[in-house]
């Protein structure tokens, strides 16, 4: 066994660690409260002893014991994922619909054992992953009669290493660092890092179709995944471990991005790499939004497959990397364990500046394999400290009358201003209608030839104990919008219950019955996660 | 309307323009005689005449007359895919399956009505792309009560064209050289090159996993599809139009592969490419078969990505290259309509020759975007005249006792060296059991980082007559092969009827079950061309 992940926080988005003090909080809202004149006060932080959780519903049976448990820690802890409706009501207490059981086998016989038991006795069960998700798809669904939450965080390993393929057979359970930990020795690397890395699973990933680090060409964790296994109540699927193949529509593809409806990832074997040995990396400034995101379409349309292709709009670039509030930051990065990357790096800087990108010559920095510093400093530095702390900010003022959320979608470049037009137009209103002093801005990233995909971010100033009314109405402008200009409702934060009735709006209808019927061969008695997705 | 696909011959590979006259084939029928000295004599080539087509058992609707065709040459020509056992079938005039009907809508409308006749009628209903299968995927089934076969030809236009997100919408009847000939006047081209190009379909392609040009990276059709339309006896499937998505399992990639069980595709928007003014392409020669696979390896690990890199054995390369039938050629292009592709051809170059391969500094070709020559002289010329040229040939001697055909594969590289013993040694002892003279021999046709894609083929001199029969000795040695050594019974002539018994040894028994329920939903009458992937 590896070291034990650190305790999840019953609130906070990370670990234990990451809590900030009731002090620290207070000075929060003493501060939020003098600033935006506004009443705030930092209510006390939930405890196991306050939340006075639901008692069980469940009486586990004796074979199971050693695994499935119901002590208040594990059953608190699981009952959230982070969205912003979650992170206010867990930090304000509300606990209310705690799963019974959280169960954490230990090995696949386990997890069999779990879902036999729960499928005939018609218990809930819900994968959790790291339980990260953002858009409650780990959520005990309040008219569930009982609920097992089944985490793998006990099935951690990296099981094989095909260094020959370079191909690594990892257990679904393992957290982004455990299982980079695992594979360094080998010199090799998922490299696969969501916002969400340090707590967030492979089994996760998949199941959610993840966004990674490389922002260009294999952008989800689809197209890492070589083969897996999926456990139903029906029994397991298992595809075969192939580079590539034409048989038919591919198995894993109904896997990914199942959500936990049909089953539980166990492992996966994954495509790794070799450690980067050469890197480039450079931010250009474009004077305008408009200027950037055109000059970022010639860069990616170029399929120099940058692995970081990223675009700060006005608002972002100042904010992240401190430009002048006109100015749009694009950030463009190589990396490669077997060939130098600086002709790559020079195609693309010369792309972007022909495209009206700036960047001195000596801010363009390459590693030859020698370890020179890249992308750690100026403002492509500033951005990456401040893409990997963002997530946890919120812990200090979650429930202190701030409203502040992300969303993110995939359009193609012709619908592009004015998709974004429209989008802004909507969510702007909806955020005058509900809150203060807001902001509105855009990211882009990840691109593709035919489209970027864009990544909005709104705060503001709203009302404490009105938070979760007032960001449902920003939630639906923003989703109705994106809906309505022709984007999808989630490019990789899935689906979860939040996103489901733009979901409905975006899929056919036709595949919705087609993914019911498959539902209902795998997991006969609906048990699987209900209300992802689909209805039964 | 564009001009009209030249008429499909009723028996050769290619149109009636392609079929050598029965003098030309008595001729050969007397080389071979010669050569191997055995009985054989090239009987009449069929004629429509001498088919006698059993009567059709379907009474076609009023209402579809003018697209329902019942005359003996279409009728005839949608009789066989182009499989060996098709091709010995239709020279020899066993056309004793023929479908009833064949269907040539020229809207969507039409398709529905003719849907949703069958659907009401039972009339089974298969839809034919360009009939170029190999896999028995467009054949009417013998117990089959009556069969509609759905020719899509009269839909064949590009729709529209975005070209600033490099996207077409092309209608799935369209011809390889027909969609390119329409994208040309604006510059863009799709560069899928399956084998079969001339012959073939995009809603074939995307119905079968076609895989095309590109050898790395975006290897199948798959890849180039941003959303498509798919008939079903239920209705539509439209996916939206989207660069990339996150939301739930992609229901194109159910659609992809789907063989024509689930629906008729009839249009897709497709990403496109600039044509190409930057390319780059050279021959490198190997001394044995294992350096060169070793040397490919190293290669498409560096993630170069090059639009071909192909690897032929030194039988290929010595049949196709003129080579010393010890050595090996490893052909490596690039290209790019955005950006010059030296600096990637330099980098392959210098790995290839580090792992041993061998070229001339002057026979790496190089257009900077002059128009200078590359890939069409030298090895690398003579390979793709080959290549071109490879499908039509047997048209001369086919029904005249030999046997050949080809076998394709992934494998990922930790199994590759022994799965190549075992196809070899187990294929050989087939070879060795049923033909004389014969020659078994591979190349890679895509690569994968974790894999190759080999595609091997055979031939020798059997039996007049017994031809299918010792076909099938040889072809059940090599799919048992195959599938007991790890790989993919297709990595991309699709499963059709005749891959059946290996694909379900292949895919997870669950799948099937889903997939069979997807059908249920999708083809409540189980019309849509029952046989390929799934039963009933």
């Amino acid at each position: 066994m590896t070291t034990p992940t650190p305790r999840r926080s019953i609130w906070a988005w990370g670990n234990e660690s990451d809590e900030p003090s009731h002090a620290d909080r207070h000075a929060a809202a003493q501060r939020i409260a003098a600033q935006h004149r506004i009443d705030v006060t930092a209510a006390p932080l939930p405890t196991l002893a306050s939340l006075q959780l639901r008692p069980s519903r469940v009486t586990v049976p004796a074979a199971l014991a050693d695994i499935c448990h119901q002590d208040d820690y594990l059953r608190a802890s699981r009952t959230f994922g982070r969205s912003f409706v979650d992170r206010i009501r867990a930090v304000n207490g509300d606990f209310s619909d705690p799963p019974d059981v959280v169960a954490r086998p230990r090995d696949e016989d386990e997890v069999r054992a779990v879902l036999e038991w729960c499928s005939d006795a018609g218990h809930v069960v819900i994968p959790f992953g790291g339980g990260s998700s953002v858009v409650a798809g780990v959520n005990p669904p309040a008219d569930a009669g009982s609920v097992v939450t089944l985490d793998l965080g006990e099935m951690n390993q990296v099981l094989q290493v095909d260094a020959t393929s370079r191909a690594a057979r990892i257990q679904a359970g393992a957290f982004g660092p455990d299982l980079e930990t695992q594979l360094k020795p080998h010199d090799l690397t998922l490299r696969h890092f969501p916002q969400s890395f340090q707590h967030s699973t492979l089994g996760g990933w998949i199941a959610t179709r993840s966004g990674g680090h490389y922002a260009t060409n294999h952008t989800h964790i689809d197209e890492f995944v070589e083969s897996l296994r999926m456990l139903t109540p029906a029994g397991v699927i298992e595809s075969r471990r192939l580079p590539g193949s034409g048989a038919g529509p591919s198995p894993d593809r109904l896997a990914i991005g199942s959500e936990g409806m049909l089953g539980v990832i166990t492992e996966a074997w994954m495509r790794v790499q070799p450690r980067p040995r050469f890197r480039a990396s450079a931010g250009l400034t474009f004077p305008s939004w408009e200027s950037a995101y055109k000059g970022i379409l010639r860069v990616v349309q170029a399929k120099l497959w940058p692995a970081n292709l990223r675009l700060l709009d006005p608002v972002e670039a100042k904010n992240a990397a401190g430009l002048d509030g006109a100015q749009s930051l694009m950030i463009v990065g190589f990396e490669s364990g077997d060939a130098p990357v600086g002709p790559y790096m020079a195609q693309a800087i010369a792309i972007a500046r022909e495209a009206g990108g700036s960047v001195d010559d000596d801010e363009i920095l390459i590693d030859d394999g020698q370890g020179a510093p890249t992308g750690r400093e100026g403002p492509v530095g500033a951005w990456r400290k401040s893409f990997l702390d963002g997530p946890g900010q919120g812990n200090l003022t979650m429930g202190l009358g701030l409203v502040a959320d992300t969303f993110e979608t995939a359009i193609t470049w012709d619908r592009w201003p004015a998709f974004d037009a429209a989008v802004r137009e909507a969510v702007g209103q909806a955020l005058d209608a509900t809150l203060q002093g807001w902001s509105l801005s855009c990211r882009f990233t990840h691109v593709y030839p035919d489209g970027p995909a864009p990544y909005y971010t709104f705060s503001g100033v709203g009302r404490q104990g009105a938070e979760i009314e007032q960001f449902f109405t920003i939630k639906q402008a923003a989703a109705d919008a994106v809906i309505a200009a022709g984007g999808t409702i989630t490019h990789h934060h899935a689906v979860g219950r939040q996103h489901r009735p733009w979901y409905d709006q975006q899929r056919p209808e036709l595949f919705a019955r087609a993914l019911r019927a498959a539902k209902r061969e795998l997991d006969p008695n609906g048990i699987m996660n209900p209300g992802v997705l689909i209805d039964p």
